[in-house]
């Protein structure tokens, strides 16, 4: 990891998997990459309203101050969660958004945006949305390289269930490629 | 909840399920309790020694610091949790241990002190030890009634695969029923 902190901040509805993507996320640093981590989710009037947000911050120091204020990177997999989480994001962070789920972007942002069809990329993998996170964990990291790909891969090894190993390196690694390839439209 | 604010540690070895147990508690006091929740998991070089803890705070306004400093309760499923965790324990907080696992406990202790068998009532229940965080989690609602059994079953049912419902209820009140029926040796 290049910088000495980064606070990242994944975003969508209940049930979208982002507490796993930011468990898997925290773990590659901590427990494979010799890093600090801290993962959170608060829960607040939001949670109820159907936003939901996980927090994860990588340090090669140990971590102070425990709340993301000034996230690297936002996902936001809803335009619910892109409106309630993006107005944190400074000007050299990155906004990644289901390009499908998010058609209204801030207006006048002075960070760079991808507009990816995360959804879309994990029908076409399994046929099904469930890896949409881990399609968007890959893609996070490709962007911030906040942790080996290696050691991102052995921490989502361990958590997902026996059987779906070789769909969830895919769709890892189809994140990854969306961001290698990614055209600003 | 009585308490304005509760401060709660579920710690073990990696693998014994403490951030489901933490996502599923900070889950039913949020979204069916109508409470704030803040939970979340910190790595350092413990992680990698292979101590494991979650970490929820519950409270009836806004959390503003996110980190738990004074915890009501310490959960240790491991002796090498219970070394690394309980020093942070006042006299007015609990301690539960797996009676099986941990056997050296803390000295000249002024909290109230629980010694249950968890992995044992688990294998009873279900042959294998897989709920033991969900018996244990029971016990923690039951000692601190932090949230409502109903909001706890609720979110319970949420996060636990489909199939494991009934023995995943059948955990969660045995844990209650240990400390109800709990006898000081």
């Amino acid at each position: 990891m290049k910088k000495d902190v980064l606070e990242i901040r994944l975003s969508g509805t209940g049930g979208q998997g982002m507490i796993l993507a930011g468990i898997i996320l925290g773990e590659a640093a901590a427990i494979y990459d010799d890093l600090h981590a801290l993962q959170s989710q608060s829960y607040g009037p939001e949670a109820r309203g159907g936003a939901s947000k996980s927090e994860v911050i990588i340090s090669h120091e140990d971590i102070q101050y425990p709340r993301v204020t000034r996230p690297n990177l936002l996902l936001a997999l809803s335009q619910r969660a892109c409106d309630a989480y993006h107005s944190d994001l400074l000007e050299d962070s990155f906004l990644l958004v289901d390009s499908i789920r998010v058609k209204k972007l801030p207006k006048g942002a002075k960070y760079k945006i991808y507009k990816i069809p995360f959804c879309k990329i994990a029908k076409e993998i399994t046929g099904r949305e469930i890896t949409t996170n881990i399609i968007a964990l890959g893609a996070v990291n490709q962007v911030l390289e906040a942790v080996t790909f290696e050691s991102l891969e052995k921490a989502l090894l361990k958590r997902v269930p026996k059987g779906t190993e070789e769909m969830n390196l895919k769709s890892l690694y189809a994140g990854a490629d969306a961001i290698k390839n990614y055209k600003d439209k």
